[in-house]
């Protein structure tokens, strides 16, 4: 079968690889449908130091259940399921609290035996505690908003739930990726009020407004800092979702948080390397809260609100490739020419 | 009147003063009958450079109100008022809120017109949204632990409370200072079932121990971590309370934190000068929420369970000096001889 591998800096390829086996009997082998590009796979990319060996990447994907190992109870062959951007097993206290990304049996797909996303067939570890079935056929025109429940919108989701956002409320978003865009969504999802979006670019701010974004603010750093104390009588929003994780959207998002605020963060930090200035935070009482995204957990409610056409995070895709051009798509998204790249196998 | 100044490096001087007078008709004027020396006062004991000018210092105190403004509606002439450690209005979004510490009116006591709580009188600014009376006499044996909810009491409830504390919990507490004691006690208020000390100092711990710490680990650093991990499976306390705000005691707060747990803190960043690292933050979604503590929130009711007799903190003081011998209080404190020192004018 063909997969996507990294092998260095902006190196990645396409290649022929074993198709995968079942290993144990709670995996289910899951022969691809849909994947993407996430911004976390630039991370890897773009760094300037090769990995010792090249590596299976892609943790966005929902295809059709192939086959099931003895264990597996609740997925049958035929299944078509969405797979969170990490696996987990369902059982253990964390899996049971509803933060499976801290599940202790649990991990990232893009190893040598569990394989990456990107690929035509993936074996899914702890299969029953880590798939979601969903009720749709393979050319159900809602798989790629399904596809987005995989990280994507659950991420969004979970810095809006990690910011404290509900009804009323009035929340930032910094950052206008694939992630702030769906933040934008499940911010409005969550009844907020007034959606503040920072983007500074038109095509992705088009996005946001369609997404719930009540106004957005086309400026970055200092600027971007002012216009949000001008429009918070000078004392910032309650809520702050940050979407980016670098040096500068955290230094934006503690100087925009009103006292007693909450920043729900979901940017997997990358070069923020003064760390969180304290003292601005202890004087204010600002919490910072969040983290990698429990998708698994976030799953069934969006699940649903997808099916019934409550919710379509499908609009941040805005090129959709064959698997074998992944190479473009990583490039398309390295330059900014593409928010988000579906990848068809 | 007399009262204490700060003139430079370990530079505590008790000089002659004008005696306040009422400056705005929301001023009342307090003639001390109880103050201390809080640890954030050792903070600019401890600084090398010399303040531009010596100022008043003290912010913990409590005593009878000797005149009112025209416009002080909630107090009268002979009151026993605690003083919050900092003055607010009461009457702003944030005061309202329960976040007195953010009142756009309010301030810090220490500066030329206000005076430091270590004094004999206080002009105490907005009085009717500072001040909470409380039906005891001068002579009253509560009033030392009345006292503490001028600060430490009330700023340990805030660390447990920040920390999310309830019935049940399991919480680690960093810090065996007299805010570290009172979060403690802080937490056994809250129903917390299990309380983890760090304290390397017996008579510490002696104190932890009475106000409900369940266990004392007498490590520092990585073996206090280490300690905190074996006995939680490996996986770190859900609830953290960071009582002292240093770079090693914030090391050990993320370290022992566990997957989806809260660090409540409320320790003055002091030398956090690498700031948190998010990243291991975000990987377990730790969240840190604290901050100065809206000791006017929580006063009344932490002074109905004093009065009751529910809880009684006054044994955080452990050295008893007049106004007087201030200097040799903070000297005392500064070398670690005394945990808290109690001033009478």
């Amino acid at each position: 079968m063909r997969a996507v591998l990294h092998h260095g800096p902006r190196d990645i390829r396409v290649e022929t690889v074993p198709d995968p086996v079942l290993l144990e009997p709670t995996d289910a082998i899951v022969r691809v449908t849909l994947s993407c590009i996430c911004g976390s796979d630039l991370w890897p990319y773009r760094r300037q130091d090769a990995p010792e060996h090249a590596h299976r990447i892609g943790h966005e994907f929902l295809g059709v259940v192939e086959e099931v190992g003895a264990d597996v109870r609740t997925l049958a062959v035929g299944d078509l399921v969405i797979a969170p951007f990490m696996y987990s097993c369902g059982d253990c206290e964390f899996c049971r609290a509803g933060l499976q990304t801290s599940c202790v049996r649990g991990g990232f797909y893009g190893s040598e035996s569990i394989g990456g996303g990107q690929g035509q067939v993936v074996r899914v570890p702890l299969a029953d505690g880590t798939l979601v079935a969903a009720p749709v056929g393979e050319d159900d025109p809602r798989l790629p908003a399904l596809l987005t429940l995989s990280d994507v919108m659950a991420t969004g989701h979970h810095a809006a739930v990690s910011a404290g956002v509900g009804a009323g409320s009035h929340v930032v978003v910094i950052g206008d990726g694939a992630v702030g865009l769906c933040g934008v969504l499940a911010a409005h999802r969550l009844g907020a009020e007034r959606i503040t979006l920072l983007s500074t670019h038109e095509d992705r701010a088009a996005i946001g407004r369609r997404f719930g974004a009540t106004e957005v603010i086309a400026e970055r750093g200092e600027a971007a800092v002012a216009a949000v104390l001008e429009r918070t009588d000078g004392l910032g929003a309650p809520h702050v979702m940050e979407c980016v994780g670098m040096q500068g959207s955290w230094d934006t998002a503690v100087r925009i948080a009103r006292p007693g605020g909450t920043i729900g963060y979901v940017g997997v930090p990358n070069g923020v390397d003064e760390g969180l200035d304290l003292s601005v935070l202890f004087r204010r009482n600002v919490t910072v809260r969040g983290g990698v995204a429990p998708a698994r957990a976030y799953l069934p409610e969006l699940l649903a609100d997808v099916l019934d056409g409550t919710i379509d995070p499908s609009p941040v895709f805005d090129l959709e490739l064959s698997l074998e051009e992944a190479p473009e798509g990583y490039a398309a998204m390295d330059q900014r020419r593409a928010t988000k790249v579906l990848l068809r196998p």
